[in-house]
């Protein structure tokens, strides 16, 4: 199933997030999460390693980034690439289907920035009430 | 800007959710976040009372639905309509912009609930290494 087919599949899933019993509900929350959604829209651009992740995804800590990427590695999303050089050479990459799930992801992420004027806004006019 | 513009826009932003300092950092957390996209995708079908989205969102508490109304409200996503009546009757619904990026928040749901057979399956080749 590639990107296009993912995003038209509609309804009668055997999963359902809704249901806080479903595994469905934590991989959920790896891909959004605090961290997850910036973690993965970072890799989006290609593989890279710990320390230029953790300058792309502004703001989070060495030992989040890390238990982040365990998360996203374990859910199939994340490949990391352990050469064995010395000093060892790690990357992170997308799996095929990380790249599905972060094609989401970072549609999401460009609505909410496309959108922001308008959040902005409707703060403004919130806080004045 | 229509739903489909929202997804056609890639580039050039004024705002960077990359960016710590960036406001539409907060925005995301608020529409992925632990309890925002399902209380997002739970409106997606029309207004619901409080106690409907308690049980539509199942394992959220008081609390926690009540916080994230509230910043849903704030950023413009979600709008409180209460009717003077005894009792008051109080609806939450999408707003034209909420309902844009729960469109997004959607693809996002149906993606992972559709491939989740693969991530169950690289959980468990994860977890037998």
């Amino acid at each position: 199933m590639d990107a296009d087919e993912c995003t038209q599949q509609v309804t009668d899933f055997a999963y359902n997030v809704f249901s806080q019993a479903c595994p469905s509900r934590a991989t959920l929350e790896h891909v959004t999460g605090r961290w997850g959604s910036l973690t993965l829209g970072a890799l989006s651009g290609g593989a890279l390693r710990f320390n230029e992740l953790r300058r792309h995804v502004d703001g989070v800590s060495e030992k989040m980034l890390s238990q982040t990427l365990h998360a996203l590695e374990r859910n199939g999303l994340v490949h990391r690439e352990a050469r064995p050089t010395n000093p060892p050479h790690v990357e992170y990459e997308l799996t095929p289907l990380g790249r599905e799930v972060t094609d989401q992801v970072m549609s999401l992420i460009r609505c909410v920035e496309g959108r922001m004027d308008d959040v902005l806004a409707a703060r403004a006019r919130y806080d004045a009430r």
